[in-house]
């Protein structure tokens, strides 16, 4: 047995979630999985972390000591510091934070401006149970959620990766929270050559498998969600 | 002249900012400053921060390069790296996890659950000149904000510092977003024991000083605003 042995609370369908597992298995470090319905928090998330939010990153060590992360800023840090062998963050200082300034890109603007329409209308409603959804907010979120997919394009036509040089965690951010979104066939691809390209080649790495077999029961996939080659 | 130069750009009442300023002076590193009205953002400004968010810090070094860091998460980061003398993350990992977990809150959390309530209707509309608050979000901000600082004293009451045996950015982060709030009067000290005695520490730290001499104008501070002992 090697320790730490790690456990993730996540939501298989949760964007940040997701950005945690394909940063574990891009880094090939083996992890137990909880599930977890955020949107009805159990006494345990909350005392692991009182903000409710996911994922939630236990580390066990042999003598029973445990360090638990919360949330991606504390685990993706966590992650590189620990687990140094593969790095997520780049070397150069520049590209570093770039790369930092682009996963928060995530928190604090896609979150607000995208996921809490889009997201929040076609998948968190119908598991929370809230009807059917509402339409003026499906066109907000995907007006701007256009925006934003004409940005990263803008990045990935001048970039290799989504930050610079170097596949980091900024590309696993933005491949997550496509991928949700994808699967509710939401993202037109054909208006975005360069992000498609980058996407097919990031889909196509081991760390992605997982992610493509996860089923939201009573969601079909889209056509495309599961093909590496679309 | 010392390199790298630091300029921060930062609106002085955006509590984001603020934990920047506070963490630049008390890692005792010199800068300029440029002030920002975010509500109005600058092709400047999108042009180094394409999300228009605060704030954005830009070293200068001596053969002109630069690097620009944008928000909290990769300024904070890097001034611990690059700026190391005066850590502000704790070398044990659970305490650094948990300051880390702390930081985030206010970007995940506290800003949504607070901020976009109460100092929306108290200072954002004002700076906009979109009218009188709307009393009902007034009343919905302060509820949010009696439940977070509840959750800080419990914190407060436990540990020495917010994070636990160590000074770090999570202090800073509460107390920049705390100043903000006070400055209003919008924080019942008198309920909050352990919260005040912390905030009384910390803002007699020297790094503090400069934020207490802030004016909004039209607004002025609240009667404990600037006082050490309150």
């Amino acid at each position: 047995m090697t320790f730490p042995q790690r456990t993730l609370h996540h939501f298989a369908f949760d964007p940040h979630s997701r950005l945690v597992r394909l940063a574990l298995g891009e880094k090939k470090l083996p992890f137990d999985e909880v599930p977890i319905k955020y949107w009805e928090p159990t006494d345990d998330l909350i005392r692991m972390n009182p903000s409710g939010l996911l994922p939630v990153l236990v580390e066990l060590f042999d003598h029973g000591r445990t360090v638990t992360l919360c949330e991606n800023r504390a685990i993706l840090e966590h992650l590189d510091e620990a687990a140094p062998e593969i790095r997520l963050w780049p070397t150069d200082p520049q590209e570093r934070g770039e790369a930092r300034r682009l996963v928060g890109w995530f928190e604090r603007k896609f979150d607000w401006d995208v996921n809490s329409l889009l997201l929040h209308e076609k998948m968190e409603k119908r598991l929370m149970g809230l009807g059917a959804p509402n339409l003026q907010n499906l066109r907000a979120g995907r007006e701007a959620l256009r925006d934003h997919l004409s940005y990263f394009e803008s990045l990935l036509e001048a970039r290799n990766w989504l930050a610079g040089r170097n596949l980091s965690f900024a590309d696993f951010a933005l491949a997550s929270h496509l991928s949700v979104i994808d699967y509710f066939d939401e993202v037109s691809w054909d208006r975005f050559k360069h992000l498609k390209t980058w996407y097919m080649v990031i889909k196509s790495r081991p760390a992605f498998r997982p992610l493509l077999s996860d089923v939201l029961p009573g969601v079909a996939p889209s056509a495309q969600y599961k093909e590496l080659d679309f």
